[in-house]
């Protein structure tokens, strides 16, 4: 457990009475600019940052460098919402190269599992006091396909759906957080059930259906905006919005 | 299946006697030149090239570019070792950065399952020509802990362990190959019976513990081979070396 990233994420939460994490999710040509208008525009309203391959891709390591710093200086800690899902060593260097260029929190997949898969991921941010989220269920409709499945879960002896398997799991490897999508409720209260005081992060709300109060009634910490923020007319509104919604759950 | 990214690996691997496909993890400063030279030192022994984060995180697509020609210009195509993972929407803009930066296919990992999740992904290489292959067993120890558990398969209403369950929606969703690794030759016998013609792709080899000919024996069609060639002192004659115990089996 990372004291750096869950200090952060909570004093960010608590300054702007907010618990959204924008998602800068950006196309397009331009994703940088875009990227850092809505960043300024909405630092009042949200806890955190996340960036994923929308800017990973379109304008590399070196080429975010600045947002991240930017949000650092807003008092904002910013999660690579990579889903790091290798093996060992190359995870080993996918995170050095994220933590290398400021990045406070990581998200992993659990398939890999421990052993020369995530062990050393988990290593690395805890000596570097950054944070580990774990994607638990995601938000989509497929998810079920494999997410809700039933399998065996070796450490328990039991058959379970494979989401509870990596809840369970997520709180065994001492993770930052679990990311649970916010279009299964139901989900969230029974992840909420098995993990207890580690947060849970929820993406999907509004654009993919997810009720940002239902959200955070069955349990979640946080909720994840993305294209609902990024892809408004005006983002500080519809940021300020979920904020308030989020205030009286604070 | 793509007839695009299937015909090129099977034109270079006809052309160099070769079932050695290079993945260029190159570590530390001037990661992008010891790629090129390893590349052009090798390209006569090898039928593929497959780029991960150590190079995409290290120079970004831009940097990757040159190279990715230059691979083509010898006859040799490009797969991109991501591990897509997401959702839908950004799957779709991963791919499109992949496709647009040259590269031949992408890997994906089939957790997200198909609607809103891996559907795009196998639609766009379809309509551009380019593949898409699916990691069914990865090559670590730890491997073991989800793709080796047992779980339900809905479709077919039975119980059987995960990788094989991935590999029958791999075919269904006409992946244009598999990746098991070469560590668990028994396994790559499993899926082979599974995904029939569909070719299987084997990391793990020699660093990780898995030994060429029991790969192909078992099976594969194709041995990965990253760190016993740029690690080499002498990658050309690793590499050489590699491709003419695969050349026995052409």
């Amino acid at each position: 457990m990372s004291k750096g990233f869950v200090e952060a994420i909570t004093r960010a939460a608590n300054q702007n009475h907010s618990r959204v994490v924008l998602a800068l999710d950006v196309k397009g040509p331009n994703t940088i600019e875009k990227a850092k208008k809505i960043l300024e525009e909405t630092s009042g309203y949200i806890c955190c940052v996340k960036i994923n391959k929308h800017l990973i891709l379109s304008v590399g390591l070196e080429g975010l460098r600045e947002l991240v710093e930017r949000a650092h200086s807003l008092g904002l800690p910013v999660i690579v919402d990579c889903k790091m899902c290798d093996i060992g060593p190359t995870n080993l260097v996918e995170t050095s190269y994220y933590f290398d260029s400021g990045f406070d929190a990581v998200t992993v997949m659990p398939l890999p599992g421990w052993i020369d898969g995530l062990s050393d991921v988990f290593h690395v941010a805890k000596e570097r006091d950054k944070g580990v989220l774990v994607v638990v269920l995601m938000s989509h409709k497929g998810a079920s396909e494999f997410f809700e499945t039933i399998a065996f879960d070796e450490e328990y002896g039991v058959f379970d759906k494979l989401y509870r398997i990596f809840a369970r799991r997520a709180v065994k490897w001492r993770a930052d957080g679990v990311i649970v999508g916010a279009t299964r409720p139901d989900a969230i209260r029974q992840v909420k059930s098995i993990v207890g005081e580690v947060p849970i992060f929820s993406p999907g709300i509004v654009v993919q259906g997810g009720v940002v109060e239902e959200t955070l009634k069955a349990g979640a910490s946080y909720v994840i905006a993305g294209r609902a923020i990024c892809e408004s007319i005006n983002p500080a509104d519809k940021a300020r919005e979920l904020r308030d919604i989020t205030r009286r759950f604070s």
